[in-house]
């Protein structure tokens, strides 16, 4: 399995050298762990032009399972001295190799570490790479995609299992804790985030961290929640009323935020905008009345990292591709009073196979708990 | 209480005054905190040569308890647009200023962030301001040392609590999770770091993120966990042997890393170099012939970071000061048969007070549980 992170640096390599004869510096943990396989703390990988790959960490690899497994066909450098900076080691690196350029993630690299870069290695340019790694994460392989089921999965059975215990009378914070709990007891390496439970007033944010508030009858219950597994991250977000009869405001809201969700997740096809997808959602949304009352983007990718490419806003440019993941996640919270949000992790899939395949299967169907 | 942040401010401000007319832009986000009161996500503080202070947010703040209480006597910009960097909306602001240069954390503002305040501000010059918000957070005051001892006193109940459940047959995750659930319910605003559990060949280890291996009898059971405070975060780390009678080699190793510690301990005073405490307890463990086996660090500092300066660590420059909280924290871990680690956060304190402030006060006897 170590020729797919071969595989993905040799990609990146090709990449460089159509911009001249470059070697590459990358920082960013996700990007790090995309290309050698795990990203230890404070790990740099440099790719050369003519492969000679190198991870240069500092002290051993701990071997920990949330680091991830390095590409044994890697090599590894290790720096012992607790003040070392793997990026400068790797610097001095380049500078002895057949690179005229140092591509650099000038978007993570502090100006410190650039300073130093500069100083270690004065003969060598130092270039942006931009975001070439993430743009390479974007479509994912049947492999990732087969961790983000897994997943979808773990997350589906944590919050199936909760909803069959008792709720009212709970705090936010001991219910985030159980999902929590349970999303390690069902095999997850841990929470892809921090589990957002919201009940009452407190329902239907976009991010919220669970309070003491305890559950009670005739509350609107928002639970958002994600499995990390083998490093890929996905997300299941829903809403549920507390009782037995949901009021007609609440039934009207959630009716409209699963139409606004509904109207995304069936725009996501291979060559849809970004923004067409965002405006799917928020223009329900808007018609509903609720237009303001809404979060800047309607979804975004995930993979190693929760949040990332693309996002699904109505300012983004760039359109989908078969085999991206994103989230479809619209809501409206109503100050005071709470709201409804909705959030699925789905494969862009051609129309043919389909449409999108659904990960996270857990029912949208308004549940009165 | 808003008092407290204008004075930081004013201090920076001082500072800066020294180096010429400089604003400062401020952007690590407990430095921002410490200044401020809060750090909501992506937020930015100018402090202007004038007194003319502006904390820049990228939405408005959500009032998370997490994020902090903000100084209510600071402006604040909220930025509405989901692209907008806060760090560029404050360098526009200080080319408004009387500042001749806008000094900056280099050693965490990006290259790209730095080019875009250089092309939105270019007749100020950009200089490094160095660590000197964490030079000013390394002695604290006594409403600071507050919230550390009631952090501390949280981390010790929760493992006091853990103590007296029955242990073996759990998992290190098990035993992780139900003392962060107990963190919370004992007040903390959540763990300081993720809770640190390893039992038999995994115990005492520096670092090492909870298993699935089960507590045995005749293990050695490792802990380390902390709990965070309105912000101010401690640690607590105990050894344990599981069963009834530990065996020779276990009381000698843990009778030598006790001995360590407590020299450590006892050269915390005003004036001791960072390198003195450090060698104190590392020269205890490398007569007992473990001198190989032993961190990088003896211990560091804590505060609104739970690993921030001063590092005690044989290369580190410096002397302590009253009032400087800090870790003491040396084991031992022995490859295949695990090890023995002991933690405590003390505050530096005058000899003629008493000497260093104990705040983790859980006994530090070898308990056979």
């Amino acid at each position: 399995m170590s020729d797919v992170y071969a595989t993905r640096r040799g990609l990146l390599r090709d990449r460089c050298a159509a911009a001249g004869n470059t070697a590459a510096l990358i920082t960013r943990p996700a990007n790090v762990r995309y290309l050698a396989g795990a990203s230890p703390p404070s790990a740099v990988l440099l790719v050369g032009p003519d492969g000679e790959d190198v991870l240069f960490t500092v002290g051993p690899p701990t071997g920990e399972a949330d680091e991830g497994r390095l590409d044994e066909g890697l090599r590894v450098s290790v720096l012992a001295g607790p003040g070392s900076d793997a990026a400068v080691a790797a610097g001095d690196m380049a500078g002895s190799l057949r690179a005229e350029s140092l591509a650099v993630e000038e978007h993570h690299l502090t100006v410190a570490r650039h300073r130093a870069l500069r100083s270690v290695a004065p003969g060598l340019r130092l270039v942006d790479l931009g975001a070439a790694v993430e743009q390479q994460r974007l479509v994912k392989d049947e492999e990732e995609i087969a961790c983000l089921r897994i997943a979808a999965e773990i997350a589906d059975q944590a919050l199936g299992e909760l909803l069959e215990s008792i709720l009212v009378g709970r705090t936010e914070r001991h219910l985030a804790l159980e999902l929590e709990r349970r999303l390690v007891d069902h095999g997850a390496d841990g929470p892809a985030f921090p589990t957002c439970v919201g009940t009452g007033p407190n329902s239907g944010l976009s991010r919220h961290r669970p309070s003491d508030r305890r559950v009670e009858e005739g509350d609107f219950l928002s639970v958002c929640l994600g499995a990390n597994y083998r490093g890929y991250r996905c997300e299941i977000g829903r809403t549920f009323v507390i009782g037995t009869s949901p009021a007609d405001w609440q039934i009207e809201l959630y009716d409209l935020v699963f139409a606004a969700q509904r109207a995304g997740r069936e725009a996501l096809l291979p060559g849809a905008a970004y923004r067409e997808v965002d405006h799917a959602a928020r223009s329900v949304l808007d018609s509903g009345g609720h237009g303001e009352a809404v979060a800047a983007s309607t979804g975004h990718g995930v993979g190693l990292e929760i949040d990332e490419d693309p996002q699904l806003a109505p300012t983004a440019m760039g359109k989908l591709d078969a085999c991206v993941p994103v989230t479809v996640e619209p809501g409206v919270h109503l100050p005071g009073r709470g709201g409804v949000r909705i959030d699925d992790t789905l494969v862009v899939r051609p129309e043919a196979d389909g449409g999108p395949e659904l990960l996270t299967i857990t029912t949208k169907e308004l549940l009165a708990l």
